[in-house]
């Protein structure tokens, strides 16, 4: 499980350089969720909270890294891209953060994903990803639906 | 207009800090319309386009920005805070990047929004902001409702 965590946040760090200016860390993977975290610190806003954007990076990287854990684990090649999403905001977050996708109960849809790469070499997902605070507040609720696509464009 | 450009880049620059790793700028205002430039360099992904998630901070920066200046002319307090959003990225973007908020259709929708605020201290308004590439092709569409609010919370 660590050698996954370790190369997701391998391919963070060396392919996508925002996620090094905002602290982002790969925490935990167990199959069915990915954990990752990010400081308030270099997130923070005009009112001394996590802004929004950082919110939607932090969220849209978890759904990305969790759709990489399928890719690894099926052995599929492809490019991930994020086709689309919604963010909303319910509280303000004022700690560092935990971003969590949990696809207990989408596992046959998983299924279904693999298979349709196989056939067709391009298929898609959506996921969701909740933020939390240290107290275990919500702060951020996403949806996004992601391409996996042997094309680039 | 310029002194408004420069004070809006000096918020982004000193409030989030974020702004600067990604070295987002304040390009053009003339009332009615915002325009923020980002390189694609530090925005950068793992297929050499711009990064979904940095299209998305420019994004809800430049919307964040024209409720900024929205409020200035009209001698508004209070913070502004991004509350949902929505966002699709109808073809990736391999150059450096420009965002627009046009508002010109939204003059009355923005009278009511100055209006609200003087009388509950509390409004929100949805504005659109499209990112286009150095050959204007849309590479992401974006949508965000922001509260301008007295209270932080």
């Amino acid at each position: 499980m660590n050698t996954n965590i370790d190369e997701l946040q391998s391919v963070f760090d060396k392919k996508i350089p925002i996620t090094q200016s905002i602290k982002i860390k790969v925490k935990e993977f167990n199959n069915n969720q990915l954990e990752l975290f990010a400081p308030l610190k270099e997130n923070i806003n005009h009112v001394n909270t996590a802004f929004g954007g950082s919110l939607y990076n932090l969220a849209v990287l978890t759904g990305w890294g969790m759709v990489y854990m399928i890719q690894q684990e099926n052995n599929l090649d492809g490019n991930i891209l994020i086709f689309d999403s919604s963010i909303s905001y319910p509280k303000p977050i004022n700690t560092d953060m935990k971003a969590v996708c949990d696809v207990s109960l989408q596992l046959e849809e998983i299924k279904r994903f693999v298979k349709t790469y196989n056939r067709k070499k391009l298929s898609r997902i959506t996921l969701k990803v909740n933020i939390f605070d240290n107290n275990s507040n919500c702060g951020a609720v996403f949806e996004g639906t992601y391409v996996l696509t042997a094309n680039n464009n």
